[in-house]
Parts: structure tokens; C-alpha cells; sequence
């Protein structure tokens, strides 16, 4: 069985185990904390990141894309129309760009935010960052959301899915950074109804 | 012939003009100021963000490692020892570690600040964030230039090229990364030996 390195509120991390969970293959899960800087975790990863995949041979594999394309090319290329990856390059470019937008661009916007804040500050020691909420850094997340959920909701009502018509890595990465937001109760999900039903 | 819409001081452009490069295709270019938020470029990328490629039937492929990706599927295969990529799994994994290393947290790091504080800000307009340089972005840009150089000199120093025997997408996506550091004359090559002899 591979090892995933997560920690449960870090949208990459969800990503990940959806998309194992979607092929139906266990995954030995060890929760890291990555503000303490563990050493035997920075030698898996000098960037001291997660995710990190043990995969065969333990060898690290590190970052929630780099790990998906791993699992498609082990994995995905077998599985027909449960694949969560298009055959064709240019379908492939598009769930890359949404796979990209929800893991890095939703998440540098909004996510890491509110759960640094929210989540992480209170129970991080001070030397490592912890400490009381920045209001004004939560408001500024917030302010983003609705950009991110009209995009969502656009995408949900003009295709299928949100790649286009089967379920991919788009809509795995897009559930990923919603459902930790929705997590947080930061999500309005009455504005947004192709959203809420592409989502449940 | 494919165009590309880029910014010659974006570390992420560069990187794809080098790739064409490597495999002998020429690329038209269109340099965009992204932070002019031009209607036309939204309409190719709503995230505003550099590179596109416009593809084959001028479909917009967004962003350095999903055209990475692309050019691979489309043109790589077929270019055997020359190819930029690896054919194994772990071995492609290793390159896309490495490639988002210098493409984004370099570039987050360092990168991406030194350019807008010293290149961009002078030249954009104040509405748009322009304005005088903020020397602490700089001073903190230049502390983390460091770590970057000695991980490195380190790749550079155990390995033949920077993700293993052959060069391969890490290795243009350090050099896109360094060579704008080095442009800017903010790299101090005495101390990192392997790294230059490496990049020259």
C-alpha cells in the first residue's frame, strides 16, 4: 500500500486521497504537520510541503499535480472511462489549467488564508507562527471567495463536469478547495446554484 | 507557427521560449503586460496570468507546466534522446518536482518580487501598482536567494544534470529562473561553484 504524507485541512492534500478514493485504492495516511519542520519529513522534501506520496520503492513523490500525474500514468491509463485524465492533449491542457486554478490559484487567494488563520494559528506554537487571527487577512480571503464561486458556478453551467463531460482532476481539485471552505462555513452557496449542484 | 503571449522578464515565459528552443520550433511572440488587464488577454486566460500558448486552432493552453505538458505529448515523444522529459514515471515525477521548484516557489520566493519591485514597478502605471520600489520586498527577496543557490549547487554538484543523466524540462526551468535572477545582477556565483559551472 503507498503512503500519503497530508494534513486533513490542506485542500492538496484532499485532492489527493479523492482521487485515490475515486480508484478505489487504499492509501496509508500519516498526518504531518509541516510548521514543525520535522526533520525526517524535510529529507522526504526539502521544500517542507505537502503532499509527498510514498509510492513503490518508497521513493518520494512530491506536490498534489506531480502526484496525480503519477497515479494517471501508473494507474489512470488503465482504468477506461473511470480515468480522471483525457486522452486527448488539448482536453489534457484544460484540466490541467482547472486542476492548477483550484490547487494554487483558489488556494493562494483564499484557502491557505482562511485555514492558516482560522485553523492553524491556534494551535500552532508562536515560534512557528501561531498566535491570534489577522482580521484583516481573513477579510481579504473573503473578499476573494465570490470571484472564485461565480467562476465555479459559470463552469458548472455551461458543461457537464467541469472539465468538460466526464468527471476529471478538475472537478476533484475544485471539490478539494470548496469543501474546506464549506468546511469553514465561508461558502454562500444560495448565489450559486449550478455550483451547488454540480458539488452535491 | 504557434504564438505565444509572454513577458521577457517572467521566469515562466522563459521557460517555454527555451523548450521551443530546444526542440527547433519557432514560436511568434507577443509580449503582454498582464497588469494592464487588457479585455482580449482575459478572454484567452480570466486569470490573467502569463504564458499562453495559443495551440493548434488558436485554442489558449495556459500556463508553463501545462504547456510543458503539451509540448511533451505533441512534440517530445517523438524527439527520443532529445526529449526534455524522462519515459518513466519516477523520473518524470522528479522533473515536475523540480520544475515547479524554480517555476513557483523560486518564483515566489524571489523571483517573481525582485522583477515586479526593480523591473515592473518603475514602469507601470500607479493605478496599477506601480510606484517606488519597497526595499523590504527586496531585502527579503535577497535573504532567500541563498537557500535557492546552495539546493542548487547541491543538484548540480551530485547529478550530471539537474534531475538526473540528461536535460531535461528542470533544467530550462532553473535556468529561466536564474537567468533573470542573474540579469538583475542579484546572484553571487563565487560561492556556488557547481551551479555555474552548470549554467554556463
Amino acid at each position: 500500500m503507498l503512503t500519503l504524507f497530508h494534513h486533513p485541512m490542506f485542500a492538496t492534500c484532499r485532492f489527493v486521497r479523492l482521487a485515490f478514493g475515486e480508484y478505489g485504492e487504499e492509501l496509508a495516511l500519516i498526518e504531518e504537520k509541516p510548521w514543525t519542520r520535522r526533520k525526517e519529513f524535510l529529507a522526504l522534501n526539502p521544500a517542507g510541503t505537502l503532499p509527498i506520496l510514498l509510492a513503490e520503492g518508497d521513493v518520494p513523490i512530491v506536490g498534489a499535480m506531480v502526484i496525480a500525474e503519477y497515479l494517471d500514468e501508473t494507474r489512470g491509463v488503465l482504468k477506461r472511462d473511470k480515468r480522471l485524465f483525457a486522452e486527448d492533449p488539448m482536453e489534457r491542457a484544460e484540466i490541467r489549467r482547472l486542476t492548477d486554478w483550484y490547487l494554487n490559484k483558489a488556494e493562494s487567494e483564499v484557502t491557505r488564508h482562511l485555514v492558516r488563520e482560522r485553523v492553524l494559528k491556534p494551535v500552532m506554537p508562536e515560534t512557528a507562527g501561531g498566535g491570534s487571527p489577522d482580521s484583516a487577512a481573513i477579510r481579504a480571503a473573503r473578499a476573494n471567495i465570490r470571484q472564485h464561486m461565480k467562476y465555479t458556478n459559470w463552469l458548472a453551467g455551461t458543461r457537464h463536469w467541469l472539465a468538460g463531460n466526464r468527471v476529471t482532476y478538475a472537478d476533484l481539485a475544485a471539490a478539494a478547495a470548496l469543501s474546506v471552505l464549506d468546511y469553514l462555513g465561508e461558502i454562500d452557496w444560495r448565489e450559486h446554484s449550478a455550483a451547488r449542484q454540480w458539488y452535491t
